[in-house]
This record gives C-alpha cells, structure tokens and sequence, in this order.
C-alpha cells in the first residue's frame, strides 16, 4: 500500500490567519506534517509526501502542481511514479491529510487495516481526512461534502464502502477552535509548537478555546 | 452494567437558540434522546434515563434534580434506585450523553466493551460525551474541560484510564454547526426531525454548514 500525505506547500493554513502570522502557520503546518509522517511510519509504513513545491520533509516528496483532487486523481490512476519501494506490495493507496495533527498509529492501523474497496475517515463537516483506495476506478473530488460524494463515487463504480469511526482522524486542523484540540489530545511536534508559541487551554461557559499568552 | 442517559428535562439546547425555538429544541433534544436510547437498546443493554424532572422516554425514568455532576456521582456512589434490572449484573455504570444524536451501536459497543476501570469517550472541545466506570472511587465532574479532569481523578484514585476514539461519540450536538454532522452521518429520529423541519445542508468555502427552507 502507498500512503500519500498531500500538502499545500504555498501560504498553509490560510483559516487560522487570525491566530497565527504567514510564517508561524507555515511553521505549524510542517510540525502536524511531521506528526502525520511519524505516525504513519509507526504502523510499519513508509510514507511519501504529495506536495505542490518542492518541501523539506522526512519522507519521500513527489510535487504535483495541481490541485489536490487533479493530483490524488493522477496518483490513483497509477500516473504518479512511486517513491517509496518498501510496504508497497499491493495497488491501493491511502491518502492521509497532512494536518491530521492528532493521528496516532493505532488511528491510522485502523484505517489501513479495515476491509473494504474503499475506506473513508471522514472529517468534521463532511470532508474527507484520510482515505484507502483498493478499486481501480475510484477516483476522490475534494471540493464540497466530499465525504458524501466519495460514498457515492464509490457506489457508481461498484467499489464496497467502510468507514472509520475516529475522533482523531475526523480532526483535521484548520481553524483557531481546533487549536483546542491539540492541546487536550496531541502530544507530538505540532503539540510542542503550539505550547512553545504561547498557546494555553482556556474555558469559557460553554466548549474549551484556546489563549495566547 | 447500568447504563445511565442523563437528560436535562427544562429548555434544554439553548446554545441552539440561534436555529431552533424553544418548543422545536425540545422536541429535536427527545428525538436525539429517542436515538441515544436505541442504540444503546440494540448493543443488548436496557438504558435508564437520568432526567432533572419527570420525562416521557422509552425507558425508565429516575428523576434526580441536582446539577448533572452531582446527580452522576450520587448515581456512581450507588445512593440512587435501580430501575433497570437486565444487563445490570456487576457494579459498572455507564453514563451516556443524550445529545450523541450519531451514536451507533456499534460506537456504543467500543465504549462498553473497552477494558479500564475507567473509560472515556471526550467530545470535541474536551468535554466527555460518554464513559464507563469500573473503579468505586471515580467521581466525575463535568465543568470545564472534563475529559483532561476526568483522566486527573482516574488517576487520582488509582484507576487505569482507556480512551475510546469515536467522531460519533465525540459529536454533541449543542451549536447550530453540529446540525450538519446529524445530516451527514444520522439516519435516526434526530435526522428525520432535523429534515422535516426543513434543515439541509449548505456548502459554503470551507466546511459544510445548514440552511432552513
């Protein structure tokens, strides 16, 4: 199985303008990727990053210019030459978000190893955090409710559906109210970062928020 | 085990104030309370509801009228009645949260059936939307955020803490957002008064939203 992190390498995480500079989101977004990388490397896989420039990273990086439905499209059509040899026994491909900054290995072995032609962890909202595609004819589309439409693309082509139900994998970091997030459950770089920023929990009446100090 | 649904019986959802009237809050947070009670029902346990004054529900009713904490840890202390007698065979108590309008059975089963003398089930923004309790000394308190408190009192008294990652039993429906998670992923009572009362959803740029017809 290859198992591809996409990643926007050009002005990152755009929704939390308001709680950090052009600069620190691109610093956070390369912590939650090291996050990502490190834990799909603790399930005994080797990962390759799918980015839109050329990126440092701790992974094999293969740069595809288009956007992310065109780029995941090519690389599930077989088009995309294959970076990483190891783990790659079979044709599926996992497509794991590179901000799922809360992802652990047992989170993602659960996604990796669930049955079915193709297996979505959706995101809140409706997006699409993390992906297996075991069917030749699946192809993903990004924009919308892609969680639905995914469930549908694989109804049309005949391709047999899981989900996996994880909180961890349903987080994907974007805005400041998922901050929270990170600081009650992570506990790896992007946690460290967040913490060294300056970033506390902090309560009010209702969900948890965060603060900066 | 007991499985408790503690059910806040006066103007309950009022952070859905900006989506729902009172009379349409009461009848969303039944249908919710309908679907929690279900699932609990389909993983082969009978559901008892705590409620803060007299309620109708497809189960038996204790009626406590104390804050939630204190109602649940008169209920852990054992001071309150019994009133369901099947599936109650040792001295766990499950307490499940009544707005968990996606829990599935299946979700439901993870949560029972995971090892621990405690075992947490955290809702977005670090509340904790479902847990079990094995341990006689465990006492919760739901202010703040509850899942890291949780964890510290387990802890505390010296009982082994297990986490169950579960998007759907991390959803509590509370804000008007969270309506669109019941549209994706609900199909129960929740869904179908949500869609009867005119709720689809809306894509905006960013994540999936609702609109009213």
């Amino acid at each position: 199985m290859r198992v591809v992190v996409p990643y926007a390498a050009s002005d990152p995480k755009t929704r939390l303008a308001d709680a950090l500079s052009p600069e620190e989101r691109r610093a956070f977004a390369d912590a939650m990727l090291e996050d990502v990388l490190a834990a799909v490397r603790a399930t005994g896989r080797e990962p390759e990053v799918l980015a839109t420039a050329p990126v440092e990273a701790d992974a094999p990086v293969v740069v595809d210019e288009r956007p992310l439905t065109e780029a995941v499209n090519a690389l599930l059509a077989g088009e995309l030459a294959e970076t990483a040899t190891e783990g790659a026994t079979d044709e599926s491909v996992a497509v794991v978000m590179a901000d799922l900054a809360l992802a652990t290995p047992e989170a993602l072995a659960r996604l990796f190893e669930c049955e079915g032609d193709v297996v979505l962890a959706p995101g809140r909202g409706g997006g699409t955090n993390a992906l297996v595609a075991r069917h030749p004819d699946f192809r993903v589309d990004y924009h919308g409710t892609s969680y639905l439409d995914h469930r549908r693309a694989a109804r049309e082509v005949g391709a047999a559906v899981s989900v996996v139900d994880s909180h961890r994998l349903a987080t994907d970091v974007d805005e400041r109210a998922d901050l929270a997030e990170v600081l009650i459950h992570g506990s790896g770089a992007s946690f460290e970062w967040l913490r060294g920023a300056g970033f506390e929990l902090a309560s009010d009446e209702s969900r948890v928020g965060v603060v900066r100090e």
